[in-house]
């Protein structure tokens, strides 16, 4: 895997314990199977690209919120200032619209101060929004600052947003290395292990599955029913449910399901009851979109494809399930996207955005550029950019941790 | 005040450190003050009503889940067993519904096994639901299993039931003892300055408070919205209000507000997003009742009005008011009553429930009857149970802690 | 009770709802009996003794760290500086150090900035240290910087040695007044029904009586030794016990006993950890002073007697008790003490905080001095420093609390 | 690598799918670099070595507490009796003792009700103990019991114990498989990228450190010293400072140092109380043991050496430094050990344990024997017991971890 760069290094690093270039990991371990991409293995190289005396670097953060945003954006700052000794590290306000002088407001300079306690505190201390920036404007702003470093943290929008960003400059043979760490709770980015945010996520998910399960044990056929995050991949869903082994159904989007007919969820949900008097369900928010009547697709400013509201439709259908059948049940419904996303980060993900934000200092400094920070196997690597869109990362049905959540629920294999 | 009793109490205690019956606690004890009722201070007594080894007592708990039901139970129970030695000591299940042999399940014999553990999860280990009991049904079957003694753990509907439970058997001459815990995280029984479970639900509000600031503070013109519960009164939003510091309006039912016009909510909540870029509402559910559209009135199960849901309004208000002042803004909107009322009792809580417990215990093997335990001035007390109805505790707009979260939140003293 | 007060309040008020000097709060609220002193009620006046425009305060913390220190800072700031617009708020940092130009650091001239988020934090922003400052150096230099209102935020010593400022500066006719707000985890201030930290360390120690209950059980004939908070009294010891239900055994220095003979504690615990193979034992630091060795008293900076370590002494006795019966057993000991008192204020504590603090400002604005913001019957008052070196709070031993800390462990009534 | 096994399976397993033996993982993926050791895939197999429905299992915790001990019982306990139907599975109590029918209490025949809530628990509901069991004794009460998969969950004293359980039955040739999960907080087990309950142990260490801080922070030339677990290694106290990132100076076994001297420890500590008046510094419980005056070696019950106290060792040092420089300080010394492991497991440990159990399960079930479930590369692997004396997993001086942990301290690369 050849990772982009400006070009040949020139500078010698300020860092001790550096490593070289050659070292590859592959993308698959099992011996004989076909190793798929070699991935360059990420870390501090001797030779710099940059010269850290006459650096600027940015640092912008875009979409929604994550846990650990604040850890990424303190430790990019110290690795630079500290460790390389850059000139000035800018934050950029507001996500990309801060990236433009008419849009955004101006960004901060970046001081040990500032960034000293921002860590114990979810958010961002940037701010963020969705949506683009026009590409020649923020170029002409970067270069206006003399910015040669650009540190995206955000989804796959922000991410190919900041391909388009060192694409411009390129043309106009101007050095800016732009370099993503991926941002997203759900866990889904491929040649990315885990993500930042996503255990913290999990934990806090999995305290609210506590309460679902003691609202629907409290009551006689109390049903509580969780919508938690999950646009293309269960492991928020999954996660929580293996962590907190309070659930009975777990509906995720990598497992199609239906809801009518003998083998359908609702069948499962009336003998669940009718035995045991009460249950949990825990859906991630991009499960069952077959199931909702189809209506033109519509996306948010980020780009993404606007879900149907899988959560408001399970909610209506069990009702009038329960209802028609003449059971007594007590519906409540949970929705705590906004609380478990807005937290800081637990103690391990404070460490993994350390070294995410670390790996994307050295990568920069090196002159990668195009490149978001991954993990395979332990290692941080460099993934290029044109990688991510191909292919996301999906919990495996066949894999061991879904085979955890059908035992910690003991739901049958297909609702079909 | 005098307390209702069984009778001359006719048993010596096997506790010891007893107290008098003629010790009365002043309702108000500002001096020179019309002192108001004089209660009767609770605590175990010297002589009896009952004969333990005679004595068997049960235990319901009725309506919505609130932090330490279980708390009282265990309690209850350890004062019934160890410290008094009755008989046995039966759990009816399901709420009043369990009083009914024909509709509830079958009444747990409790045992130390039984309770050890449960003070250590929310809910109730009992059930509970909503509603009345036939209360001659529910007579017969008291005095079928021979229950002298029993304890309601719920709101003014469940605590106004138990006593006409009492005056069935009185007029049976079957000797009942009905004392009740009042129990609601609202905190606004009269005569009971802190409800159990009222601080613990603070200081889970006071959690997603912080997630509500930092998402509003993440985007530019955001605004979070986040309702709390307080059907009559606003002790838990303005608790909240205040342990957080981070609100910027809270509305709760003893202060009304109108939105429109230059004095209304709207118009500030414009200034404020214009001036600072974010901003935290904090709405109690009986706030604002009279803005929203009369419609017949609707009762729970419980009989409580079913409240209009102010939450919901205000958001389509809000979001209306912005859009046509053209002002791009982000409302996130927080309902989190099932995660706040469902967990365990924090340590203060856990304290506050065990004499509860015990004094209801107390009280009740001391013959009173229609009785509620009550606290006032850190004392506990007997309230006879038609005390009850004719006044709910409020959060007082001239009292102190009104004018903290006035000061919390620099708010207008009215929206009007 | 007469409040110590500057002179007659001259002028106007900038805050609504003000209420009148002439309110008293007994002592004691049974009816019939002494009712004992009567306090003023605290709360703002509609006159001031001080010109607030005219007007500096000054804030200082002292002693050991105690959760909530910085809500009240903070809350004192705001009150002066929002709620009557005073002109600056000095914080003398490093405790009464910081009183001596030559000792201490220059004060911090407090700011909305400043005090922003302090509160979410632990400790005391301003510094603390234990020992007193020369009265008149320290005059000297409140009167130099123009201060006119002084808060301290202590113990006994803090309080004791506010009063003797305030006589300093009468004696030279400057007009100071000195409000002290009672600050001890402990709990034990007379007048003072709950001392602001008290809950929040209970809330902290029940998670290591958890700790110390799982560490026994696991074990066979495994013993946890809990050292607590407590010189004077068993508050926290107590409270902890008894929000926790996992105690066996719970010491304190309001119930004095012995450790060895039939009736002594150590043969107690033996007869425990042969029938159940585990035991928790709490002590409070002050409890069993008696059993140990007497040496020369000893006094720490800030005047307090030394205690002895009774935890270790204990530690050793019942290891050696149970080396001698040949009885193998293993002991874990914790001593906790820094990690409760460190930690954030909670929910409860923040409001209680918040509500100390802006009295506090009520009565040094009203010409109030040499006094002390109590709480009795859930009014805050205003207690004659005077009185409290007289007096001690205790857990009582005949009372409620007690009676539940007896019922939570079983523990015999006396170990004698 | 190939993994010791009791013979060729002969039984279909009732589990789907399943995975194939002949799936290998190497120790090292660097392309080029030499493979090292490759280990077999965990997993459930097509075929089994036993018939379940014949077949006891035994469980059996020895040693220190770790957080997520129940969990892990539980999960075996589920995957052996819900996915492939045992007969009967045993839970040995008090450790290696239990094993010993004279010595320990009878095992509990352990059901769906005795595991269904352990998991929210700290500790193990199984008992634990330190020290071996007599093989003979041992062997012959497995066989009298019919057991024939035994799950030992302990550290390297235990897995070897295992092994020679293995031993002995295959002596007699009774098929007996031996299957081990790591446990140790400590995190420093070979061909184990994470052991359970480390990351739990890091939350609850950064928590202390928060609290380390806060008391350095509040006085004058304020020294938390906070002693961790790590016995040969630092990834406990290194992981804690990198998350809690309020640490200057951290100790580990990895890393020697010297005290005195320029470039020794107490130089620096002073430099920086100098400067900044306070400091926190973080010890593994195995640094610096070459300080410490050698004594004759000493070994605990389970065979480990017993290590010199460093943290009393360097609080002396420290202390004695300062009084001889005349310099005011105040030390506070934190050992917060049974508070970080006995907690319960957090989420992610949750769904580790989860993991660890299933895969033993599986392993077992196989005919795999004399082996430990281990993690490299984000999958479980089988490893023979002799591989783990050999070496212990370290963390890596020249690694990023170390590397974010000097950037987190500002702490020379060496005291030397």
């Amino acid at each position: 895997m050849n990772t982009p760069t400006l070009g040949t290094p020139r500078f010698p690093s300020p860092l001790t314990r550096t490593i070289s270039d050659d070292i590859r990991i592959p993308q698959r371990i099992e011996v004989g199977a076909d190793p798929g991409y070699l991935f360059e293995l990420a870390g501090p190289r001797a030779q710099l690209f940059f010269d850290p005396a006459q650096t600027r670097a940015g640092i912008v953060t875009c979409g929604g919120l994550c846990p650990g945003l604040n850890n990424v954006i303190r430790s990019l700052f110290f690795e630079l200032h500290h460790g390389y000794g850059v000139r000035e590290v800018l934050g950029f306000r507001g996500g990309y619209q801060g990236l433009d002088p008419l849009r955004g407001a101006a960004p901060v300079v970046m001081s040990t101060e500032f960034v000293d306690d921002i860590h114990q505190e979810g958010g961002t201390v940037l701010g963020t929004s969705r949506g683009p920036v026009d590409t020649v404007v923020a170029v002409d702003n970067l270069m206006r600052r003399g910015v040669n470093l650009l540190f995206t943290i955000g989804g796959d929008g922000t991410l190919r947003g900041g391909n388009e960003l060192f694409q411009e400059a390129q043309r106009r043979g101007y050095p800016l290395a732009v370099v993503g760490i991926p941002k997203t709770v759900d866990n889904d980015v491929a040649f990315v292990s885990r993500t930042f945010g996503y255990y913290t996520a999990v934990e806090e998910a999995a305290k609210v599955l506590k309460c679902a399960h003691t609202e629907a044990h409290s009551v006689l056929n109390g049903i509580a029913l969780v919508k938690l995050m999950g646009r293309n991949a269960g492991f928020i869903a999954g996660g929580a449910t293996v962590a907190s082994q309070d659930v009975n159904f777990c509906l995720i989007p990598e497992v199609p399901f239906v809801l009518d007919g003998a083998g359908g969820l609702l069948a499962a949900l009336e003998r669940r009851i009718v035995e045991r008097a009460h249950a949990v369900i825990v859906v991630a928010e991009g499960a069952g979109q077959q199931l909702i009547e189809a209506t033109a697709e519509q996306r948010d400013a980020s780009g993404n494809p606007k879900l149907k509201d899988i959560g408001l439709f399970l909610r209506e259908k069990i009702e009038a399930h329960f209802k028609a059948a003449q059971i007594p049940a007590t519906l409540r419904y949970f929705d705590p996207n906004y609380i478990i996303r807005s937290v800081p980060a637990d103690a391990e993900d404070s460490m993994l955005c350390d070294l995410f934000a670390r790996h994307a200092a050295h990568a920069a400094m090196a002159g990668k550029t195009g490149v978001v920070i991954g993990i395979l196997h332990d290692r941080f690597i460099h993934v290029p950019i044109e990688l991510l869109p191909q292919q996301k990362k999906c919990l495996d049905p066949a894999g061991p941790a879904w085979r955890a959540v059908l035992a910690a629920t003991g739901q049958a294999e297909r609702f079909e």
